[in-house]
């Protein structure tokens, strides 16, 4: 029997209803299950207004350890002050009664309108009845369970061999914006039944986040409930393995690859976005300065709606690069569009090289290079194209 | 006779012609002469991709005396290299040459689109002719001249007393939209007939561009021709006064009122603006962090779209003070429009107060105050909304 890719990883169990949150009648409320407790790591929203699912949960997720997890959409829980807080500690507490487990091992979260406070209705009838369908998968449900806004539901999984043991990652992921409408958010949720002390899983974890979710922009807006976490049961029971060992890369670059992909699929489904493009600066005179130039690009509006109008307008992309804070000669600069030499030494090639380009511009995906010619820096970023439809979707009243 | 605001300041003649830049036959090149060497000043990009007027023009008005601006619309001579740096050094010859005057006297500016090389034919033909035509005006040829895709020419003016004698302060600006397609730029160029050495008008500027073209956004794109200059021709013959004297605020006072009327002017003249909104955020620990929190929420794309949608969404504002990097205690945040409160401590007033808001947003003109509860730190910014027409003017093809 062939294997499947997306099976569950050992020790997880997870449900997915509709709980009434979401008028719509759609999934809503999502429980993830390890049959014990699981070593795990968290990544966290940086704004300062933090929701209070991510308030609960980050303290616990810094333990080290965490048996389920219970997620929301059609409400942030954010902006909701004490009464929030009280919600969120108060979901965890039906949760773990449910499952018979400790709270401090429940991690809470939350996705969808800021400011409304929580249907608590929903999460008492709903959370025992959870708990009893826990069962084998698919993730799909759970997937579809956390969406907003999103146009399709968002997974990715890997299996890789650490010592002689067959080892599963699988990932699901919501968000197409930072933030919608009122629609907060990107959540992650990877699971792998890998054997990996907490210690190692943070390190993995936050290399992971930073070459992905770190690095693609819809609109710049950074949500008040971002949270990413990765459970390791253990089921799998491979050898330990040190941080600087073989094993230890091959689970790093699985989920490099794990978070890569679902982070495109967020800019793919990005609101109105109709086009996904890497950024890549190369020759910058440092990492850092490679990082703000190819950040400045793929978050200008001008650069975004030129792509929208498949328009190879290089005088933008140049001019982002330029008040970016790195290091730019702008004689120095090349550019080109996938394998479309349009700029070479500051200046462009001509109107033969702008047909070419515009052809690449049709394209659903394309990456554009940016050389500076002054160093080794290299960075990339994702981005999407500014469409009529990312002002439809953002302008439209609330309700 | 009532006395006209808009007048020429003493000491100044201007000019302004189709010279063939734009191909539609619109003005397109601009001669502001001073009858004598003039003691100036000039603020300019902070872009590392600098237009060759820029590079030519900064160092001859760092050292404090001009007589003469030329300035042209539908050609940036940006990305330009070497010939561009020529054109541009060409353009003054034949300016000095035309007025008999010194080269160094000679200011060039210009926007348009970027890289394509000046039609120096143009400027060869024209600049002896506009040299023939100067006259005591009035400045809306000028206005007119160096507008690229402004719907409106811009133009502000106060009358002030210093000692006992009438001094006149004119400026005229350009620009919609930081960037337009190619159409580079914001310009603006003040002249004024008070007696004051080039120190003390450096200082007024820079505190006046500060309070003014420095606190609007229409799309965080900074362009590689900004160029603001104020030239004192002293033909008022007021008496010489200090930095800190009654006569230095009354001047300053009346320069940032004219700079920041042009300002405002560019953002109600923004791509695709329907709206002017002043963020003002009050406080913040430091004033540092209230520019940093009153900048994010003006640049912020859903902020701007839910101006466009009419949506009293604070949420969006909340959560953009939050990213900002300034120091927020969500439970400390209140937010109005106008004078509608619609959050206190951190959370929303209800549904009353959203329909009152609501009200507000349908104004073409309202301010959104966010106090921070935190300390004594102020800031503004204008912006404007975000709407379907930015992306049809950005998106649509240069050709």
């Amino acid at each position: 029997m062939e294997k499947n890719l997306f099976e569950l990883p050992q020790g997880f169990r997870v449900a997915a209803c509709s709980s009434g949150i979401k008028k719509s009648g759609k999934l809503d409320l999502a429980l993830i299950c390890s049959d014990q407790p699981a070593s795990c790591a968290g990544v966290f929203t940086t704004n300062k207004v933090v929701a209070a699912p991510v308030v609960v949960t980050a303290p616990r997720v810094r333990n080290g350890e965490c048996q389920a997890i219970l997620v929301n959409s059609g409400n942030a829980n954010a902006c909701t002050g004490e009464a929030g807080l009280v919600d969120a500690l108060r979901s965890g507490e039906l949760t773990a009664q449910a499952l018979g487990i400790a709270t401090e091992l429940v991690a809470v979260s939350s996705t969808g309108v800021i400011g409304a406070t929580l249907p608590m209705a929903c999460f008492e009838k709903h959370i025992p009845l959870l708990a009893e369908s826990l069962n084998c998968g698919p993730i799909d449900a759970v997937a579809t369970a956390i969406m907003t806004t999103d146009a399709f539901p968002k997974k990715s999984a890997r299996m890789i061999t650490l010592g002689n043991r067959e080892v599963r990652i699988l990932g699901v992921a919501k968000g197409a914006g930072m933030i919608h409408p009122d629609m907060a958010t990107m959540l992650a949720f990877v699971l792998t039944d890998a054997a990996i002390p907490a210690e190692l899983l943070d390190q993995s974890l936050r290399q992971a986040v930073n070459g992905s979710f770190n690095r693609i922009t819809v609109d710049r807006d950074t949500s008040t409930n971002d949270m990413v976490l990765l459970l390791a049961s253990g089921a799998a029971e491979n050898a330990p393995f040190a941080s600087d060992s073989p094993d230890a890369e091959t689970f790093n670059q699985a989920l490099r690859e794990i978070l890569l992909d679902l982070a495109k699929m967020i800019v793919r489904d990005g609101e109105g976005a109709t086009k996904l493009v890497r950024i890549q600066v190369d020759g910058a005179s440092s990492e850092e300065d490679a990082l703000l130039a190819a950040r400045s690009i793929a978050t200008s509006a001008l650069v975004k709606t030129a792509f929208f109008g498949e328009d190879a307008n290089w005088g933008r992309i140049i001019a982002a690069a330029g008040y970016s804070g790195a290091e730019v000669e702008p004689d120095r600069v090349s550019i080109r569009f996938d394998n479309v030499p349009m700029v070479a030494a500051g200046l462009g090639l001509g109107p033969e090289q702008e047909i070419l380009a515009s052809e690449v511009l049709k394209r659903a995906e394309f990456t554009v290079t940016v050389d500076l010619g002054l160093g080794s820096g290299c960075a990339y970023y994702y981005t999407s194209d500014l469409s009529y439809d990312y002002v439809r979707i953002n302008a439209d009243y609330r309700t």
